[in-house]
């Protein structure tokens, strides 16, 4: 290797290891507003304590990085591999997730204790060693792991304290306005769309390969769906009526008695809603978010229009002309609201699927993404707590058609005919 | 109406009450090799007791032509409208499906005489209206839907013989033998694909409309896989591998202790598999059948190869120049054993979804497919006991992920790079 | 043995004899009012198929009787070991109680067939040996082992015809009256009293040996709960009042929305009991019956009274001179009705326990009864379809707290202070 | 009330204050071993998180005593009256008690901090009021209810640390020695005799009143059952001897896959017990300890003997001469180890019934024990961690027939003939 091609590669390697330890402390930040106790709760099996993602995501860099590349690395604890591992089988067994919250120990300080170990075991990788393209790739897929993470804390913090009976927020702010929604559809005419992750920056296994699509000629609405609009859904008692529903959303509402979105409550006859801010009454401009696949189903229906697919979105959103980086963290930066995009993730009519020929990462990681390609919905756009320098055009979501407590929303599709 | 087309609406509604009274008939006689005991088992809350599909398939013709378009037609009994309604919410509450087996009333000479008071009726209609369009879309409609319930019958009375103890059996006649299968592949080229059904024959709400879809180049192979291929995977491990697995897929295969297909069990040493004939050795040249999609989807991957989706699987049906009536019925029809599809149904890795510009069936059939579309692959080709007259390569069966008791199995297909 | 002892015996093996035909005779005619298909369903767990019954009885004498005793016995199916044990483990696997009303075959006819193979055998037996005192003991034992499975026929027949949709009964004779109840209460002194049973004539080990157990002074009702009282219990809300509640019955109660006795339903403002004369208005006077003990002792302690134990209701049904025999059989034998007790099993606040110096059968039928000492209440006294030649005062019936299916019923108990 | 009674009065009142100081704080020392995080656990529902008792206990003297005698009391926070309710239905809905480890708010600080307001107001009440009798005997059962309370502090502790993966342990002290067990058998005569609470000491409502009761002769074993005996049983494979076993246990040994005591663990070949020192080895000379009825009862049977009615056990505990208070706590105070009981709570063969002329509590504590007397076994003797103060011969603990948390272990019983 020549000096300047070196010089390049070393401002490479400190380019991310700065970005290594920027998101390293950003995923203890966010936990610093809970209490010790927040960490470990674990309130339904989906759900997964604090410290455990904590744990996990310094467990990504100790099995994938460290054990591999750095000479007589010494783990933290025998156990950690195991407690660790989230649902790598090739791996070994590990705890069951639902049992998670089970695991008073080892409590947070072992854990904020065996990140430093990781991290101190980083920094020297990153020091002592020229790391190989394998290792640099296992680094950014460790980062974007970690990204993932943060938007999971948000999740789960918020169902944490928002199915406790006290009164408890995570952010003692000021809410952000809401804005008013402006309206109106854009249309895409028929044709081979491009499809896929574009370019040479980051993307997973599941974004590639770039590819074509055929689609027929449809229209977009600017707007996400807002509280106000779903509440006449309600009032027009969409919840009570099987011909807007899936077979299986009318089973789920009936068996769980759902009658409107997760963090909904009404009292005294007002609309409330859960936030991070706490319990704030509902507007009706807001968009509307925490809605499952079958609810979103059942208002398009109800809306005689349709969901988008993901095809369909990611023409949208490539339309957009926004940049990746400006999506819109509402919630907790009231200074970006209003955008057009970015506040909810949006459910596709798409169920989650390999493009066409896809390859999955090799090794390990091969459970990373592809053998989830069962029985979900893809989601696209970001949300209001997604890490801007994680999101893309091109990024899947996914969840089951039931799941709700992460940030999900509506925005409506229709043929042009 | 003039008189040449009058003659000609009577000569197509005569078409149909033959059609009406071969179909009904065939019905029964499915049945008729079973003891009265046979009628109203449920030994998995899948399979429905065959005295419900006889009821079911008449309570069709009930409620969606007599009670419409039959003048003061008095219904055979108040109650089985609750009973045989199998899951049209809009019409009401209905027995459980899981609960079908709990019901020794009506009997099935009762229900025999119903299967006879409604095919009066229907005769009476025939004879005595010049039917309207709609009315004889919905006799075609309720045709199909019984031809459907054949193959279900099938399934069923397999699957209740099966699972009993004593050595039991549809069939006394000897099993026909198996062909060698023929290898090789067929290749298709890139570009735009006509999919869906074309013509003026029937198909389901779900088969429409044609419409073009973009496809890579890919290869199908001529053949099915064999019980022998199948046998190499499970020699290898494969049910012990969790690198071959879905996710949900390992969930199934650890928590149902899943170790071979489904009417596949080992007696000192030598392999069999339970059929309509009985339990006869398991023969490696015949086709592989009764799997889950998770056990097909972890066979590909071990081949190193893949399962095809719905279009490439459509568009290879539409190559094979034989027409839809030319399908196999092999386990049942000796003389007809040996060609290259027809025999199982093939899963294919495409999640059941909407056709572009898809629009469902409007009233009360709304709820004949749009609504399952939700967790359920699509399978294609028919099999040995799907009725000739009632199968299309447009036709698009599904079922869920785990599902194994219908006659499914595997036709590989691979990327051209 | 000397001439006149042989005699003796064969005289009484006659009539060991005349039994066995006259009680295996009795079990086939009480099926003999029902279909085919009544014969398969299992409704609920709880509930067994009467052709189980009829396989299960045939399948004691096989296995304790003819196996042991009878040389180069032939069994009648291999298969039929596995599929008619009950829950004896010593021998063996059998099949989940639950999955019972799985299994179509073998058929009713198949059944029959069995029980005329080892009726036959048992003929044999008795015509070609002189039977030992182990084999006479094991006889009586299978007697009333078959007996108690013809009052659960009752039950079973019952609970299927009832739980069906449509209109069945099991009898189409009118409904016998009730009589007016005999109010009043009878009082007992403190002391030691003689519990269990007394003489030379059969009895399970369970009521043995007899043994004291000292009472404080009580009273017992002279009449059982009728329907008229149980209403006012439900009239104001009992059933809402945790206060009357046991633990376990409140939450039984909650769980599954209990709102009256298993057989009761309201239409159109009137009270209906299904019986087995089919669906009847209720009748005030008549006796209170299948109700479970959560909602025997919620009424006792609403009716500030308490249950009585099973000592003290063994002491009362000693003291009413009325012969075992006498008990009533109401509700299918008209003739008999309006006698003090005998209509319906009355619960005890007696947790099933083994009697002082007890000693269980020994060899398999050790798990005849010691085995099921746990988590059962016992119940005294009868019912209308307890076989008269089947009863005892000291006969110890036993069931689960929340089980409701036989036909129980309450006769309430004071302390005299 | 003249004044040498008032003074006499005040007097007791200071005792009672005096205690009132000591429990309180004792139950806040028991947890002062843990760590934060430990306190919200919950990996089983029968345990209920530390945090919860501490809470749990101070509501108990919220709603009993300051919310009825305290003019004006102000509570700390209006949703703990739902927080803090155990299962007093009649005080309305509370937590469900699976639901007790979701519920990361409270706070432990908070929990404290609680407890500090309502030891303030009992303070108060204390010096500003001349306590009602009535007050005072709720005082009394609060106190008492503490100390249960305390005791499950430890088995919920050890449950919760036991079922980590990490090596944890509640106590860094050394072990106590096990003493050598004194062989040997204690015979008693038939008779009457006394049974339930003597004298003007605290009991419960169901240890009274005083009763006579019938007992055969009986021998009752002067040690308790050793690991080694237990040990013995195993290595019989009595786990897997369906002889030996209630109907209900074998179903849960072979569900659950049942085959050692609670804590027992097996490493190459070595048997380990985890304790609240941590794992240590298997001591042959220990008392058993952690297991079932089920277990004790299919102990008793392969021992061909039997364990004790309550009575039995009751009469073995009077005739000790030992007092009350000399209960051994061995596990956590090494100084008493090795007397004659008091190490295991026994199981004994009755179930959980009232005694003759049982009247509960009124009011609300009517709920307090009545309410339990179904499906559960009574328990004798105390155990390690069971308060010396809370202790009575008379004492009757309950569980249920598969729980095994507690510190439960066996004493045998035996009949002579």
């Amino acid at each position: 290797m020549n000096y300047a091609s070196k010089l390049k590669v070393e401002s490479s390697q400190q380019s991310l290891l700065d970005q290594y330890q920027r998101i390293r402390e950003e995923s203890v930040q966010i936990c610093s507003k809970i209490q010790v106790e927040d960490y470990a709760a674990q309130p339904m099996p989906d759900v997964s304590p604090p410290k455990w993602h904590l744990g996990h995501t310094t467990w990504f860099f100790e099995e994938m990085l460290l054990s591999k590349f750095y000479p007589n690395y010494s783990r933290f604890n025998q156990q950690f591999h195991h407690l660790f591992n989230s649902y790598y089988k090739v791996l070994g067994a590990h705890t069951v997730q639902g049992d998670r919250g089970n695991l008073s120990r080892p409590t947070v300080a072992q854990i904020l204790e065996y990140r430093n170990h990781v991290d101190l075991g980083m920094m020297r990788l990153f020091n002592e060693q020229l790391l190989s393209a394998e290792a640099k790739s296992l680094v950014e897929i460790g980062l974007h792991h970690e990204q993932q993470h943060q938007e999971l804390l948000y999740m789960d913090i918020k169902y944490i304290l928002g199915s406790n009976l006290l009164d408890t927020r995570y952010s003692f702010q000021d809410v952000p306005p809401a804005f008013q929604p402006q309206r109106g559809w854009t249309n895409f005419s028929e044709g081979l769309y491009q499809i896929g992750h574009v370019g040479e920056g980051f993307a997973y296994d599941n974004e590639k390969p770039l590819h074509q699509s055929y689609c027929y000629p449809f229209s977009i609405s600017k707007t996400l769906v807002t509280n106000g609009e779903f509440l006449s859904f309600i009032e027009d008692e969409g919840y009570a009526k099987p011909e807007f529903w899936l077979s299986q959303g009318w089973d789920w509402v009936s068996q769980n008695k759902i009658q409107q979105p997760l963090y909904w409550s009404i009292r005294n006859g007002l609309w409330y809603e859960y936030s991070l801010y706490g319990s704030i009454p509902l507007d009706m401009n807001r968009p509307l978010v925490h809605i499952s696949y079958f609810e979103a189903n059942a208002f398009a229906n109800w809306k005689n229009e349709r969901l988008p697919t993901e095809q369909e979105l990611e023409i949208y959103l490539n339309h957009s002309q926004l940049k990746n980086s400006q999506i819109v963290l509402n919630e907790l930066h009231p200074n970006n609201a209003g955008k057009s995009f970015g506040e909810v993730w949006c459910w596709t009519s798409s169920q989650y699927s390999a493009y066409p020929r896809f390859k999955p990462y090799e090794g390990v990681l091969k459970e990373y993404n592809g053998k989830f390609m069962c029985n979900q919905f893809v989601l696209k756009g970001g949300c209001v707590v997604t890490p801007s320098s994680h999101y893309r055009h091109s990024y899947r979501n996914f969840y089951q058609a039931h799941q709700r407590w992460h940030f999900s929303g509506i925005r409506l599709a229709k043929d042009i005919l």
